[in-house]
């Protein structure tokens, strides 16, 4: 019975957050995200597709992107921001440092956009090209002390109660068959997708068909292919288009409201290996997703569309070395036309080449190296990374300079659409807490305190033994114990069990190795 | 008295344009360029700075800085499109070119927002750090058919009827002593300045102490000095945030509205040296200057500020192959540390040395190149360049990367304040066409046909022999002659000789060396 008390003390606090009263008409946002994308590769992206982008209509400011310990960001930094309003150090999903004196002393998870629309009783979303485990779309949806921890991330996405998930990450969702990224805890992700109701659709054809309303969508083991390669190499994915088409369509059908994050992910890894193909393949996949975005916000009057990168990225420039002098007068062609002649992007080239490269010549025509001199020809051959090498050969012919394989420091450009705009010179921090205000959601650090409690703290307090179980390594448990009553929580889900009985958190139980935090009951209707 | 009738009829020309009614209010605006920028430099100079800028309180959108022939455009192209609503192609100052089947033909000029504000009665004025005769301050106030001209532009400026000219350039007022720079044509414009009426101040106390209403400052033979080294090296010259103040209280005096452009103008130059240093140090005093601008337009409530880049330079970025992998974790000091070791800009450091490089170590040090390794000293006393090899170290050890010495061609950040400020994506052909519209002026088309009419097509339709007479090659003249009346038109000058008489005019005559473009008399008060 004291048992039961004390859960119900949580419960108090659940219910001080109960979605309040809908308003008459629903609001939505729609937060989209290209990754790594400096505004060079936009202003290429224009002239390779020869005409105005989407997201020319709706640029009304610029984004400060750097991170709590760094001018230069990584994406798992950025995605915080953007998601919690906090800023946060390298590699942490969803969490941010409790500092002493300076020092960090360990990490804690913050209550982010996607949870407060949960707790609201909004409709979500998430939506990535990459695995939807990938820095940005985990920090909109899961709490790590790890970008890496694929596995603790899957989990949560499972339990947060999304309504729609769409992008690749399969194979972290099964333990079998057992690869490298498979899951190490024997959990079948799959089976509790399904149990929970979700329509588990894999393919383009199947996303077109499903109803919804809640679903699930794995369209790729690890990333949906560029979309370059997509369409040639990869046909039953689905665009990013095609799945901002859908979610939109599925999320507005609820009529509550919806906050759905949408990001393209891949121009980021196209600029790690210096591919302006990739590059520009994904930024004009992305502006076509804006379009639809915008398509839907014009016609419902009541969505607010943001559209922003997380950082720069390779330094990529019209213009190298090779146009010290004749910068001016190089025309639109001088830059696009051999870029145009790739059929493929680097990755897409480079993924036709067998064992031996013995077909190196038609990977590298693939790629638009056609006519290779000698000179281009013994680079091709003796890198040992075919990939770097053709990559570097097409950026020669095309003119375009890169600085780095990695992020940039620059401030980028804020893009936004509908009620309420962004516009000026923001901070990333800045976009949730003006997402919040416009949805009318509770204060992401009031949501903080109350979905994530400190479980030793709490049960502490009232007597319990409390301890992190770790005997099973893959699937620990919090575990607080009196007078033989056993409350258990396992991490990354969203129920506890109380001798054995499994009852319903609002949120995810989240762990950083070391200490736990748990969420109230979740309201019985 | 036929002749006083063909004049009579460029006359009633001029009729149509007097100046309107004065509006109640008077409107302003301040146009200001910081030349070859890209956005990742204003980034770069903010954590320099450690504090933000007056930039990033103004910040609306972005604008396109493609040329007529080039994806990546030269100032002089950039400026002729900001100043007359028209592309056109490189070199060209207030030129565009007459195409026939798009075949270039000639040049002709068109009007820029300068001579439109005159032409509506508004003082104006053109400030800049660069020599006053250099592409973009050119561009607002002169036309020819090469940027390199600075004698016919120098000489257009002075007879254009600015209210306030500050800059640097003195070489082309003067033909003695003679020098490379100095005026080949004999003529004495400081002489014709002074007799205009200007104030001629050369110092920035003289600047400070005059009253004038017209003035013009000459601060260096070439351009002023970087604002690092000017504080150390040249503190007699003005600051551009100085020439900016002044200039504003001078032309606000006069309480008919004003326009005036102010030009940053050597970012460019340190990014095309790829002088990190010199940069921040050009970005922070064109901050400054806004600073200043803003300042007077949030108490005046009736300025349009505008401040933009011409086009990126340099490709530099904050990270470069050196941060690969360590970018997440790269505080700012690590790139500004190694950066405000510098006392001096590189231009500035390298000044310091002597004929036989003896004193490059205390050359180095000023440019905060201290404690060189081995490597360092190698690579520094072998480089037949000091200046090119001191910024490519202290660039590499503050983790700086460049793609290239030129001009690059990606959107740049659009900053406006005040009434009627444009936001969003624009061309940078837009600004002047908003900035006509805020100030009411002469569709800038229209006034190209009124003030640049084609000489010998004019009188030789009312039967004068006409002719481009460069007996004195140096001072061509344009001469229509009938039965011994002889009209003469020195080219770049605002006044025509009617039998040796003096008449003025609204506008300078042009030449492209082939044609010649003249405008109306101006009426008689």
């Amino acid at each position: 019975m004291k048992t039961f008390f004390v859960i119900m003390l949580l419960f108090s606090t659940a219910s001080a957050i109960k979605a309040d009263t809908v308003p008459v008409k629903p609001r939505n946002v729609i937060f989209m995200v290209m990754d790594g994308t400096n505004s060079d590769s936009v202003t290429l992206s224009r002239w390779y597709k020869g005409s105005p982008l989407a997201l020319d209509k709706i640029l009304t400011g610029g984004v400060r992107t750097y991170s709590l310990q760094s001018s230069i960001t990584d994406s798992a930094a950025a995605g915080t921001a953007m998601a919690t309003g906090e800023k946060t150090i390298v590699d942490l999903i969803g969490m941010v440092p409790v500092l002493r004196n300076g020092k960090m002393l360990e990490a804690k998870p913050a209550a982010n956009l996607l949870e407060a629309a949960r707790q609201k009783g909004l409709a979500t979303g998430v939506v990535s090209t990459s695995p939807v485990q990938h820095a940005t779309p985990a920090a909109f949806s899961a709490h790590s002390i790890n970008r890496g921890h694929f596995d603790d991330i899957a989990e949560q996405q499972v339990y947060q109660g999304v309504d729609v998930i769409l992008g690749g990450g399969k194979e972290s969702l099964l333990s079998k068959p057992e690869t490298k990224n498979s899951r190490k805890d024997g959990e079948n992700l799959v089976s509790s997708i399904k149990k929970q109701g979700y329509a588990f659709v894999e393919t383009k054809e199947q996303l077109t068909k499903t109803i919804g309303p809640k679903v699930w969508g794995s369209f790729a083991q690890s990333d949906i292919a560029y979309e370059l390669d997509r369409k040639k190499l990869y046909p039953s994915q689905p665009s990013l288009a095609e799945m901002t088409r859908k979610s939109i369509q599925l999320l507005s059908a609820k009529k509550k409201g919806f906050f759905l994050f949408i990001e393209g992910s891949k121009v980021d890894w196209a600029a790690h290996k210096n591919d302006p193909v990739g590059m520009i393949s994904e930024i004009l996949s992305f502006d076509t997703a804006v379009s639809e975005a915008i398509s839907f916000a014009s016609q419902d009057q009541n969505t607010l569309v943001i559209a922003v990168t997380d950082h720069g990225n390779s330094g990529l420039t019209m213009g190298n070395i090779s146009t010290n002098q004749t910068y001016p007068v190089s025309p639109a062609e001088t830059f696009v036309k051999p870029l145009k002649a790739a059929k493929l992007t680097v990755t897409g080239a480079a993924s036709l080449l067998n064992h031996n490269r013995s077909n190196m010549k038609k990977a590298a025509e693939a790629y638009g190296l056609t006519h290779l001199t000698k000179e281009e020809w013994a680079e091709l051959t003796k890198s040992p990374s075919a990939e770097e090498s053709m990559a570097h050969l097409l950026s020669k012919r095309a003119h375009i300079g890169f600085t780095t394989n990695g992020h940039t420091g620059e401030d980028v450009f804020l893009y936004s659409y509908g009620p309420d705009k962004p516009h000026g010179l923001v901070n990333n921090t800045d976009l949730p807490k003006i997402i919040s205000s416009f949805l009318s959601l509770p204060s992401l650090s009031d949501l903080s305190e109350r979905l994530f409690v400190r479980a030793d703290e709490f049960y502490g307090s009232k007597g319990y033994k409390t301890e992190l179980n770790q005997t099973d390594p893959q699937n620990p448990v919090f575990r607080a114990e009196k007078k033989g009553s056993i409350i258990d929580y396992p991490i990354n889900k969203n129920y506890l069990l109380q001798n054995g009985k499994k009852i319903r958190l609002i949120g995810v139980t989240v762990s950083n190795g070391n200490h736990v935090w748990i969420s109230p009951m979740k309201p019985t209707p």
